[in-house]
């Protein structure tokens, strides 16, 4: 990290080529505010949608991206009372979701979205908005969780009542899918993995997950999924794409089932056919991340339960770019640039 | 009621020329059930639906159709404990559904679809699937209850947390619709019902409704509820019509809303936009009646809080194919059939 | 009120006759904070206990008590984005508790207790501890909410799922039992109020009580619940007392009956037999006021369900000690002091 | 077993000199109910109560003792249809109470209370009443689950929301607390295991427990509990004692802890201050069992989850006085009675 001033990458218009190192004044925490030194940085799909201008068409440049950040506090404001310099915190994405129900308007106050990102070397966050990391995993390891991790947690262990020895069926490989398939072997619950890659599936496997399914191979997968739960069908799919793939995910289900809708990946509209939903009783729900309280419990479990994020690859600050590029190529974990 | 026999209207294939008086025998109750003479028989919706062919293509004939009755217990099987004889009984729909969850597979054991109907001076519930008539209800008020109070009831004060003080939108003024205005005046909601009539609006009003909506008049009435709210959007949803009718419900809904389907009106797909479903965390779930535990706790509340069902219009036995021809025309209230 | 400094009631030690007046600096609201000029200040009995040293042996002075305000915003700190100048609102009494879970160690940020009370013609508000008040009520009305209103909605809203047709048994006619009658006519439930006074009771009656004991001429008035609910028990007990009166509340309550503890009235343990506890299944649970969304939630259907608060006297600001000593006579509704 | 008649272990008065055998009829089932060769039966504390007179003092004789069998279907009733010949299965203990809410006078319809119990060669259960046994598990092993694990499953995972990585203190070592040490190290919980052996503790250790705590060594167990957990105190307990140990778990617990109840074993008293109990927002709640629906899931999760229940020692049919003798010994696991 440069000793003058505070290196970040902006951007001041949509592209990846438009994303540039720059310099600029290290940031005053207010007076409940925490200042801190960004250690490391990690990606999430939807920061490179947001680059390429596909999912905020309207936001406000210069701007810089990414949500995901670890991070040690070298300065508070005056009137901080629930940090103090030297630890090492993550932010809250929703910066002012403290606990139980969101705001009214949601990403008003968002990291990487309407408040600026963090790819700088001094990021700064509300003492409201920030959490203790794990002191079990590395930087590289915390700066995975505020976005995947959590999103994961609030699907299964927060909006979902977790029954022990249930069916969870989590669609792919990505950032979310696989802390999902990390928790829910640690929550006793059997899981079904799905994705296009033989490779992959037999890294789920390793995992722990309990069955894999190939949907390249076998496009039926929602009657895969029947079959390997003796006809009954999974209790709870984590819907990772949308469209017509609700459907297969709606017919997968048992009776009672949980759909968690999470995925930005494939269709805007979501769909499936009536009788059968409510004959089974299906709830079907959106999630949009957590609050700092479930963030907080998840730490806790992460340390409890000894769950280390899988990492595909690791940058240096220098190379961005580079980062940005591997999200394409479809990464079997997360993405990670170090900022020292 | 006859004294030879046990007279029924009965369908040996599909329309409604097809559904006749017959005379059969006065059934004998086994071990663990009730023989009892039916006093009052109501009619729904889907029964015209199933009568027409539209909604059990593999039903078996001969076929007594409906579902809801009451009827006092004239005779009980010999290891019967729960009931006596002259006690005034309803019927559960859904007969192998006690409490909690569901049976694996549903309308296996279904009144009026599975099993035999209604439409006879004497029919058998199971011991477990039967309840106490609530005392403070006349027969023709009772024979109401089993599935439009029981579906509005398990909607709102099972499956979903009703929180005092919350706004509901109610769709239409059918059956299910109007107990669940009456639930929701009882229950401290703020209720919100559509209707293409001014008419019914009116009466609505006069059940209880906080403010009506023309859906005629004022085809976007989802933007129409958020006006009514503040801007906010309503808590919860009864969506009674499905396809893209349930795009307005989601964007009528509140952020943490709820959308419970309920109805078979409508389209038999639903479909709503990915985004704000997720960015809003609304869940939407299946609604199917409800389970006989639900069915006491409903009809205590009935009693406690002195609701009294609307009804359209009373029927004699002779009538039933006047009854039936009574559902196409949008009743406001239910439609009775007398049995004795 | 004077127009030269803030005028306040302060203790400078233990007891009624060391409560005096004092003027001081109007306070300088910080950046996330609102100066509120004080309308109306209401008296809970937690509030004479602190006063006559009972509560918090270690209470630093000069100390101003009490708790429950309403107020005009009339300054604004430079970082408030929730308020404006002019709004009418009320204070959150544990000032750190937004929604969700409680702090960990509870009563560090709270009114009348750790921080400073309202008996202060202006006093400061966090806005992330203020609330707008129901606009449907007066003044005088909205100051009786902070702690009474909110202890029971919190006890029969939140903490509790309430099943409308369900029973209630209300033990005394002090604050929190008032507005837990009101609330539980306005919720559907059935209300039994106990108490010692014919009069009272007839009070209640009027309030939407369903039925009322006499515990004095009753004093097995559990064993009187018990028949006013066919043997059945009811479902929910609010406790105000505590130790053997427990007994009693467990013995009155149904199978799967809850019993929330709210007194601070008898004594300082509770106890009850463990057999029929555990066979009944029964749930104690721990009430201590609630978080500032159910203060927004309640001040929703305060407004939604038209209900008044009941007062019993008001008092000048300058009958500060007068009001106090009404505490002791067991008033019928809250005591309230106008601060302007 | 004998080809001639029904061979029971039978009691004509209170005192295990009075368990003797017999041989009498073989059962005949009815139109609802299975006839089962009883393969395993498996003996709780409370069996031994009952034989001494210390829980049922008006207990019939004749009287069969325990609750816990596991055995082979040799014969359906003439209705039967959830179940068919061959099919290992498991009695439901309290036989009435299929899902949701209990009926409402608990154990009218008890397996060994009052139902005749399993030390018989052949019993009959209610086709309502009976559960699959899990494949995975032994005819020994699968015998120990209708009360002790079915009571640990309901208080953890159906009576208490269990989040991952939370803390869970289990009072002993007895088959409850086993199940209990067991079920956490599934579930993703933190499990405090107390004893008064060293020894019992190293084995606790061995099944998956975090942290033990000689209770002898460190009669203040509830500080060493909340040093262990950084002075933040444990999220639940499970009471095996009751009478002021009470107090030690709610000094034990966390803000927002609960504290359910299980055991027999101590006083019939259960008291604690209230102050704390309100400040911290403690739910007691109490457990009896659980429902057959939670017996079927508690299957699933043991055949998912791979759980293998813990046996102490095994006896014959002929040795059951010596069983009953072991369990004043304080086992560590299940002792079971062969049948065959």
């Amino acid at each position: 990290m440069g000793t003058d001033g505070n290196r970040s990458w902006q951007m001041t218009q949509f592209g990846l080529p438009n994303l540039n190192p720059v310099r600029g004044r290290i940031p005053e925490p207010g007076p409940h505010e925490l200042l801190v030194r960004t250690k490391a940085v990690s990606l999430n799909y939807k920061d490179k949608l947001i680059v390429d201008g596909m999912l905020i068409p309207d936001l406000s440049f210069p701007f810089v991206p990414t949500s995901d950040a670890v991070g040690e506090i070298v300065a508070v404001g005056s009137a901080v009372s629930r940090f103090r310099v030297g630890q090492r915190v993550l932010g809250q994405v929703i910066a002012d979701w403290p606990d139980g129900d969101a705001p009214p308007v949601l990403h008003k106050h968002t990291l990487g979205s309407s408040l600026s990102g963090m790819l700088s070397e001094h990021v700064v966050f509300g003492e409201d908005a920030a959490v203790l990391a794990p002191p079990s995993l590395s930087d590289i390891e915390a700066a995975t969780l505020p976005i995947a991790a959590l999103t994961a947690w609030f699907a299964m262990a927060e909006a979902t009542r977790p029954v022990p020895g249930q069916t969870i069926l989590i669609q792919g490989t990505g950032g979310v899918s696989l802390f999902a398939l990390q928790f829910a072997a640690a929550f006793g619950l059997r899981a079904i993995v799905t994705s296009s890659s033989d490779d992959k599936l037999e890294r789920a496997k390793d995992l722990g997950a309990w069955q894999v399914i190939n949907y390249r191979t076998q496009p039926a997968w929602d009657e895969a999924a029947r079959d390997l739960t003796d006809g009954i069908g999974v209790n709870h799919v984590l819907e990772m794409v949308g469209g017509d793939n609700a459907r297969r995910s709606l017919n997968a289900l048992a009776a009672d089932g949980r759909l968690s809708v999470i995925g930005l990946l494939g269709a805007t509209e979501i769909s499936f056919p009536v009788l059968p939903f409510m004959r089974n009783r299906i709830v079907v729900q959106g999630i949009s991340i957590g609050h700092r309280r479930s963030f907080e419990r998840m730490n806790r479990a992460i340390e409890a339960l000894g769950i280390k994020p899988v990492i595909d690859k690791v940058y240096g600050f220098n190379d961005v770019p580079q980062a940005f590029g591997h999200l394409e190529k479809g990464p079997f974990g997360k993405i990670v640039i170090t900022a020292t």
